[in-house]
């Protein structure tokens, strides 16, 4: 029915000037008005209140969107697609979320279905980490570029992959699961069941973690200082911080996660050979203290042609990557989801 | 010239039934004719003898295929492309051979362009990892599959990666070193200048060198008899062997293997979400041993709806997959050549 109501829309909308981008997170939503010229024409941010389940969320979304283009002064007309960053995993020809850690009750949710009937426009879901490299490839530190791959650095280590200027979504659109490959099949045990994961050694989360294991057995730095003990206080901000003032042993680890995010990226040149390699999260605050030494790292373990074709550089976009991304998604790839 | 030469014959050949593949390797060449259908209606293998040089290699080759042709009964009109398998690096856009290890004197050797003047049909030449796999995806083993990764596990491990049914080639055409993405940023050093690159762990020179490094260490094993206590003729094979005969340090060295060669197939899965990982190279041989174990180990490393969306199979071409797939490469992919 949907679908059938997408299609009927398709001749009429599918020329309109904007489209709007939304970005799931666990605790906000970010939603974007853009033109397609990918420039953000309105913005809006609320709370997920995910604890209120998935109708709750969708609803409260389609409503804070549609306020959004009336405050921008924009009508029905004006808007020709939606596209949607959600967690995942997720099926995303179909637009069906299939479950989300952080969002209770969301099991094989119609996502796509639901918000085209409460828009009233066609809409395209994809994985919220794709959307947000996308965003990145289409607007911001990879524009122009056709190979590129980004990763986010935060609680674990999200990824997408752009060949050819296309999203690789793989076979069942599970693709770019970047902070789920191993370093060290030996290696640190992740939650995912594996070991030695990429994001058990390079993640923010990871930053801190090795903090506290050093400084548990015993190692003196000031990070202890700057958390006053607790060391559940410890994140990759408090590192960089002790770092910055000289610290020995936060330089320690922070050398040890570059080793490691150098050794991931590394593969990533050998394995993809992208033209561009996208940083995002709050480490890349750290400038050439990460940008640096991250270079000298991936420079030893790449061939010189790979190396020399690829840059990688911070994330342009912040908090308004995936929103974009989402929209793009849906202008650029319109054909993939049907619209 | 060449283009020119190959775009004014464009109109003629495009149309005609089929297509010559040549694999170039260090020690044998070999090339099949294709119909479009990829059934191959001729082939022959000579040696490269590639100490005499490129010039002589090009005019050798061109001459075994001319008479190849003649033979199978075709004449000019009958063969539209001519696609051409070549180690590199290379680029592939402009048929640029940059350099090849085991073929002294191949420095910017121009392959496209000297072949097109010698066999006067248009030439794509692509690295020969990347055909062997293409071939798979074309004709053999993976046939049909749009997301596909290949590896062949030789001295060192070639790879291929073909998303959305083309193949990855990435900034500058040096995409899917996958034997060189590293596996332990702390492991054993590599000739390319890296560490604890899959290679080193996951080749048949691998199992060998694994095996002897332990017979050096003391460790007993029918190895040592099959060899007659020459170090130098352990292979993987011989390490097989004696694992066939219940060899309990042989099943060590193989288990160890197979715990690198599923890490990095399952970092693969986890990154790409493939629906076939083909493996080719002699160890293939040794069947349900090798499959069995290492399903398993990649399942415990990988997600389970990505790799319920993948299998794992043997490599189906033999020989001949690089030569077919260099010819299904140059017909599928005509336009990347500028065929």
């Amino acid at each position: 029915m949907a679908k059938k109501g997408a299609k009927k829309s398709k001749g009429l909308k599918a020329k309109a000037r904007c489209v709007i981008g939304i970005d799931i997170g666990g605790t906000n939503i970010v939603s974007v008005i853009v033109d397609r010229g990918a420039k953000v024409v309105a913005k809006v941010d609320f709370p997920t209140e995910g604890a209120k389940g998935p109708d709750y969320v969708i609803r409260n979304m389609a409503k804070n969107v549609k306020a959004m283009t009336v405050k921008a002064g924009l009508s029905h007309k004006d808007i020709a697609f939606c596209g949607i960053g959600s967690p995942g995993p997720l099926d995303s020809k179909k637009g069906i979320i299939m479950g989300a850690v952080n969002l209770p009750g969301w099991k094989r949710v119609m996502l796509k279905d639901k918000m085209e009937k409460l828009l009233g426009v066609p809409v395209g879901v994809d994985n919220d980490a794709n959307c947000a490299v996308y965003g990145e490839v289409w607007a911001g530190a990879a524009k122009g570029a056709k190979n590129v791959t980004g990763l986010t650095l935060g609680t674990g280590v999200g990824g997408g992959i752009i060949i050819d200027g296309r999203l690789v979504r793989g076979a069942n659109y599970n693709a770019a699961e970047i902070g789920h490959t191993s370093l060290n099949p030996d290696g640190r045990e992740c939650k995912c069941g594996a070991k030695g994961c990429f994001e058990q050694y390079a993640s923010a989360s990871a930053i801190a973690e090795s903090a506290r294991e050093g400084i548990r057995n015993g190692r003196r730095s000031l990070i202890t200082e700057f958390v006053r003990g607790d060391m559940t206080k410890i994140t990759s901000k408090t590192v960089y911080d002790a770092l910055v003032q000289g610290d020995k042993y936060a330089q320690e680890v922070w050398s040890e996660f570059i080793k490691y995010l150098g050794a991931g990226i590394a593969n990533i040149i050998n394995g993809l050979n992208p033209e561009v390699v996208v940083i995002a999260g709050g480490v890349i605050e750290a400038g050439d203290r990460l940008f640096k030494p991250l270079n000298d790292a991936v420079r030893r373990q790449t061939f010189s042609l790979t190396f020399s074709a690829a840059k990688i550089v911070p994330a342009k976009l912040g908090g308004l990557a995936g929103a974009i991304g989402a929209a793009g998604l849906v202008i650029n790839e319109s054909d993939f989801y049907g619209l």
